[in-house]
């Protein structure tokens, strides 16, 4: 067999490579020369799976890379930036930006982890509570080190229920709707995989939406389809917007299965009023959608006096579900939930859980098979998720800590919030709904008429290319608003706002002197050409 | 809208319920009378992705529900039953039977995880080299809360890179060809996905398989092509059967991408010669199939002085990788390991990874996009990993704990192999083939004809018809032979040898006494109708 030799980097082009460090070793000529004929290989460019390639996931994307690529540069002192470090907003990552964990959730997965560390408690300064909390959690799982239960640990399924019927009112939760999931992410991919049959079925997603939604529904073969937002009533969900929706993809023979509502908003930060998710419901009766709650920032609510509404309590009250959890209609709700946001904020640990009510049994079935080919999510995610719903109580010696540490970050991200909220609406051409919830803004930016067509002539997405020259300038890292959706013609960029206080002092400084200076330098453009 | 009310689980018959401690609680009248029109729900019985129905996965099967049933009944005092525990050995699940973790690997997690505790190292016992590691990883990560590349984390892969180019002779192997996933599952899963188009695309599956490959191809909608190990020959390889395999399979038109081995076998417990694995490269290169090397077992190698070869060094050998791990020929080998077998046996962290060799930078691509969509995989998995494949060396203040420990668990294993071997063979009508590897025995029962001719007669598979026997009789739970696959009129079952060794003799003593009296009573039965 005669190889062609050549760099399989250079070959797709190093602009379009993925792979962050492979990118960087590349440029320095270090690694990856190979052997292969590229048209003959079994898994190649032309050969891979297609639907694949039409999931996009922009929050990891290109913009990113480039990031990662500077950062090198930084870190090794080659390069030539006006800025000594990168700043990663995004994505809801807080602890990469120096969020502290919550103590007690780290002393009682430390003590899970090595229950060596109980045998003497004087060797650990830790409240007693938490050897109480770890007891309980090496009781049921036997070791962190063994596979739980397909669905998840009892135990914990146990404490989300509690903590579901406490958070609603007293409602009855069952742990067998519950199902403990990598994250909330891989129990949306579940389901969907559950849902989706063919090309077909359609799933109604919000634009802009956490593309998590679009791509997955792309992988599974999907379609689908999109309704807006309403920008301009504060990011309102708007019925006859779905409506609209609903005809189009059935005007083009499309089964319409479900919607995925996210509240609070990401990337908008909004956040919906208790008639939209009436009408919400009632929609999904109407239409026999099954609703699929995206409501992983329910912790995260900056309003004075505000405070989360969960789709679950608003099915409740509209007489749906009974006393004892049981749904009383046609009617089903999937409702996602998290560690990695909130003020836990524990993302590296992959802690999640879908509850899955009015399902008929034989889905449930199935959903318990596909997490059994996977064996079960990861056991310290999922004690993580137990310590975060069922957290110390008042009275416990944890209590006054685990208080003072939620405040503090709960505090700090609401004053983030009004900050960011506050300097981007002060920035010309720059608008941003109120920030009511989630860890995000996506602020419409009016770009300069000559820029857009500039960009557009050389076949650049405009909010790409302003987000590129943002990082350039700044170190800054947003995501563009084309990788959760806009209306066209409108750009947006999304970004957090997780990095500590002062250095969103320094952010928003730079984000605004770059701002100043881009629409400063364009209207300059558009004067000498006129 | 008018409901009816129903029992969901009576509507779909609770034999067939998945859900352990539903189908319990169900029996005991306690939960889940829901008002449901179940023929008008959105997501039913009938309305489901088929390809899901299709998969099957036995390990965590029916058989494992009727034993969470009489657990149920043994722990709350109900039910009569010969035997006072129920002892799994379904499934490789080590720490589940009381297999003790490493120390080293706990400490180290338990110091990433609360890095408080390495304030004042005088707080634990620990050797000052965990120390050093978790410091490693905390400058490596931030911490074990926030999303790492979502590749993995970069210094463990480079920790893995280091250990395969150590166990293969000091080939280089390279961090950016490495994905660190939710154990070794995750990632047979991910390719599987990119690899598998349509119906029309195949995979060379062995039979016994592990049913991962079988249902995850099911899953992603391919063409499960069989080829059978060579039971009378120990399980060996025969290259003849995978090319009628291959045949039989181009004959109903289908294109076969892949062929899966599984070196040491799950569930034979042999292991491939090197002669074996020359003609399965060869064979990959003749028919451009990729190789997916299922090489979770590599440390579990049991017969004194042999060791365990990868394709990765027998590729190598050929001269189809160079010395600096650049693939030579037009051939893809994707290998897998993970954190859950081994000394190790940390199936609970779900750590695991694969490493893809002579893959177009277009496909690492994709690989990178998929895992990014589920952000990343859990970063104390990620962990496991590194310590997994760089443990204390030789001179450090853990080595000789970690010496003793391994080589406890080792010497355990092996001696339990050994002992179930014998023991199995000591049965009559019962053939056990060498325990070369793994975690498992393989071994053929001949069933008396009348038996299987009764259950045949009643639609029910002889293996799983003596399996549940055997449970209800003895508590031992074992997956049927049909889970696996077997040719026809062979029946199997698989065990582990994990239950600790007091526990194995138990079991053992109480397997033969169930197995002679089952063997009798066919005996007479047989003699009563002649």
């Amino acid at each position: 067999m005669v190889a062609m030799r050549m760099m399989v980097a250079a070959a797709v082009g190093v602009a379009a490579t993925l792979v962050p460090e492979t990118l960087a070793q590349v440029s320095k000529a270090e690694a990856c020369e190979t052997e292969v004929d590229a048209s003959k290989v079994q898994l190649r460019e032309g050969t891979m799976n297609s639907k694949v390639l039409r999931a996009e996931y922009a929050v990891r994307g290109p913009l990113l890379l480039r990031a990662l690529e500077i950062e090198d540069d930084l870190r090794s002192g080659t390069g030539d930036y006006p800025f000594s470090r990168i700043v990663k907003c995004n994505i809801g990552n807080p602890q990469s930006l120096g969020q502290k964990p919550i103590s007690f959730t780290r002393q009682v997965l430390s003590l899970v982890m090595n229950p060596e560390l109980m045998k003497d408690r004087s060797t650990t300064s830790y409240p007693s509570d938490t050897y109480e909390r770890a007891e309980q959690y090496l009781d049921a799982i036997g070791s962190i080190g063994a596979y739980s239960e397909s669905q998840g640990v009892r135990l914990v399924r146990e404490e989300i229920a509690a903590f579901i019927s406490e958070r609603d009112g007293g409602v009855r939760a069952h742990s067998q709707d519950l199902f403990l999931t990598a994250g909330a992410s891989e129990a949306v991919k579940t389901l969907l995989t559950l849902l989706i049959r063919d090309e077909n079925d359609a799933v109604l997603i919000p634009i802009p939406q956490y593309p998590l939604y679009s791509s997955l529904t792309a992988l599974m073969g999907g379609y689908m389809a999109e309704y807006y937002m309403g920008e301009e009533d504060n990011w309102a969900f708007d019925i006859e917007e779905v409506r609209r929706a609903i005809r189009a993809a059935k005007d083009l023979g499309k089964t319409v299965r479900a919607i995925v509502v996210i509240n609070p908003g990401n990337p908008t930060g909004s956040k919906l009023t208790e008639e939209d998710m009436r009408e919400i419901v009632s929609f999904c009766l109407e239409e026999n959608l099954i609703l699929m709650a995206d409501e992983v920032y329910q912790k995260n609510i900056y309003r004075d006096d505000d405070t989360f509404t969960s789709f679950r309590s608003i099915v409740q009250k509209m007489g749906l579900l009974s006393e004892e959890g049981i749904m009383q209609a046609s009617f089903q709700l999937a409702s996602f939930h998290s560690t990695s946001k909130g003020v836990v904020g524990e993302c590296g640990l992959r802690g999640g859980y879908v509850e899955m009510l009015g399902f008929p049994r034989a889905v449930i079935d199935q959903f318990y098979k596909l997490s059994s080919i996977g064996l079960c999510s990861n056991v310290p995610g999922q004690i993580a998720v137990g310590l975060m719903v069922n957290p110390p109580r008042e009275g416990s010696p944890s209590f006054a800590q685990y208080e003072e540490e939620s405040m503090a970050v709960f505090g700090s991200l609401k004053r983030r919030a009004a900050k960011l909220e506050a300097a981007l609406n002060a920035m010309p051409g720059v608008s941003c709904k109120p920030l009511e919830g989630a860890m995000y803004a996506f602020p419409k930016i009016e770009l300069p008429e000559s820029f857009v067509a500039a960009c557009l002539d050389r076949g650049q997405s405009p909010d790409v290319a302003y987000a590129l020259e943002l990082l350039e300038s700044t170190g800054l890292v947003v995501v563009p608003g084309s990788g959760f959706g806009q209306r066209e013609g409108t750009y947006h960029v999304r970004t957090t706002f997780l990095p500590p206080e002062d250095v969103m002092e320094d952010v928003l400084e730079r984000f605004k002197a770059f701002h100043l200076s881009f629409m400063e330098k364009h209207a300059q453009a558009a004067q000498e050409t006129q």
